[in-house]
């Protein structure tokens, strides 16, 4: 059964990408949706984004689906405000990067007669905002949900139903595994690649034009996933604290190994080490989740 | 003056890129090539890249321009078997992406009627071989030369021409610090990327089906630049050994104040540094070097 009122509080990348995507699949539900700063409902609003109030239990009165599009560290203070206006019946989620210490957070905090559900559409750019959404972002992208093990069923299968609609293939998991699956293949990349780019920034001896004019090889890939949103990574780090350190040791452990071949010359190390990581490459792309295209497809070319 | 006869040594993705753009600029001087393995050899003949001699001796007999795209640490051996069937005024140039440690090899082994121009074009894709090749590889890249002092001025400024006519910028740089300068836009980079594709390649606890599905959160930037090739990648970090454990060094200390960050719950350390990372990102847009569309335009999308 689709849901006839689809409330989003947070109005940024994923929010507003929620909103063309619904309208794109046809949906007719209400759509009405709170940000936290003036300027940001001023810019949804003025976009259609949906109805857009300014407070959250407003936006929330009388709807059956409350997404929950802010940063991790935001949740609670956002379901503070919303607690008792949620209507009977209502399905709660969320789209945080960090699934264990949002159930911790939020579920001690809904009324008995709400389904919380939590989720994770893996699935972003590196822009954000109201302005930053579009219809295709969560295409043939997962979305985990990680329901707490007494969650009503029917609401689980509603739930990933709306997201299937919007694109999305759905799978569910434990939150703790989740949790640490993404430190792997989100939360330490971006922490790297936020520490290079920083390095960067941050040598004397290389000037900051050499860097940008010359990142062509290897180095603008890292800047891309660096510009993301800070408040949300910091939120993601700050709730993720043991797997992303668990996982950065294991990094480090394997980058001293690397390191130690380059110093001692041991060429045969490093090829074996860099032949292997070929092959997970060719398992991403046959799973549809990147472009075969080189370069991601920037060039557009024929591949002779 | 263009070259009326173009001599490539090895027949990988810069040389069978340098064939199509060649091609695309209407130069109609003779090209030779000459690739160390039968099956490369028979790939570019197949495919008409090239005249294509069994020998490297044979493919450089009578050009003006000899252009060595080989893995750094090849280039010596290769050196060798060409130095005595070099014309009078030839000039060498290479690709290779270290260039102290292929002066050093290289300049000592060749006559003195030949003019060396050490060159470096920023570009590239995470694809190998004859077959990877395409005209607009270089477009907008730029190639850096790394000629000694002594080097002739008339041979400089004419193999510029030429990688212009390509669609590269060019410009010179000291080889040492070309050398620094990559270790931070690129080497450093893709031994993290390395590393970090090895360390989820490894892990027993999240599956390699989870890690390939759920890639598309950060990850997947990392393994296209961790599928590049094995072998020219073991040479750069064996030829560009210092300044990589320079950097190396820069990183680690820099990871290990996140780290620390991280485990203290320091969040307003995460945030200012996840901040200032954006500004480089824009630069290099602005400088032509990337696109501005969301996730490299992955996506074709609107955004509205």
């Amino acid at each position: 059964m689709p849901y006839e009122h689809v409330a989003l509080i947070g109005l940024g990348l994923i929010a507003s990408s929620i909103t063309h995507a619904m309208r794109r699949a046809g949906m007719t539900a209400r759509i009405t949706g709170y940000a936290r700063t003036a300027g940001t409902r001023n810019e949804a609003a003025r976009r259609g984004l949906c109805e857009v109030f300014d407070t959250a239990a407003e936006a929330v009165d009388g709807a059956d689906l409350v997404i929950l599009c802010v940063p991790v560290g935001a949740m609670t203070d956002v379901v503070r405000d919303i607690a008792h206006d949620l209507g009977n019946g209502v399905t709660i989620t969320d789209v945080g990067s960090v699934k264990r210490a949002v159930i911790d957070a939020v579920l001690p905090l809904l009324p008995e007669h709400a389904h919380f559900v939590p989720g994770h559409p893996l699935a972003g750019t590196e822009h954000s905002g109201p302005a930053s959404g579009f219809a295709e972002l969560f295409d043939d992208r997962w979305l985990l949900l990680t329901p707490p093990p007494e969650t009503d069923a029917a609401a689980i299968d509603r739930l990933s139903a709306f997201w299937q609609a919007l694109g999305a293939r759905t799978d569910r998991m434990d939150p703790d595994h989740h949790d640490l699956v993404l430190a792997v293949t989100s939360h330490v990349p971006h922490l790297i690649a936020y520490t290079m780019v920083g390095v960067a920034d941050d040598l004397q001896r290389v000037t900051e034009s050499e860097v940008i004019n010359y990142s062509a090889a290897g180095f603008r890939d890292f800047t891309r996933i660096a510009a993301s949103d800070p408040v949300m990574w910091r939120d993601v780090f700050l709730n993720n604290r043991e797997a992303t350190l668990d996982i950065l040791g294991r990094f480090t452990e394997e980058l001293f190994a690397l390191q130690r071949a380059v110093r001692t010359g041991d060429g045969a190390h490093l090829q074996d080490y860099f032949r292997r990581t070929r092959s997970i490459r060719r398992g991403i792309i046959d799973a549809g989740q990147d472009t075969p295209a080189p370069d991601f497809g920037r060039v557009r070319n024929r591949e002779s």
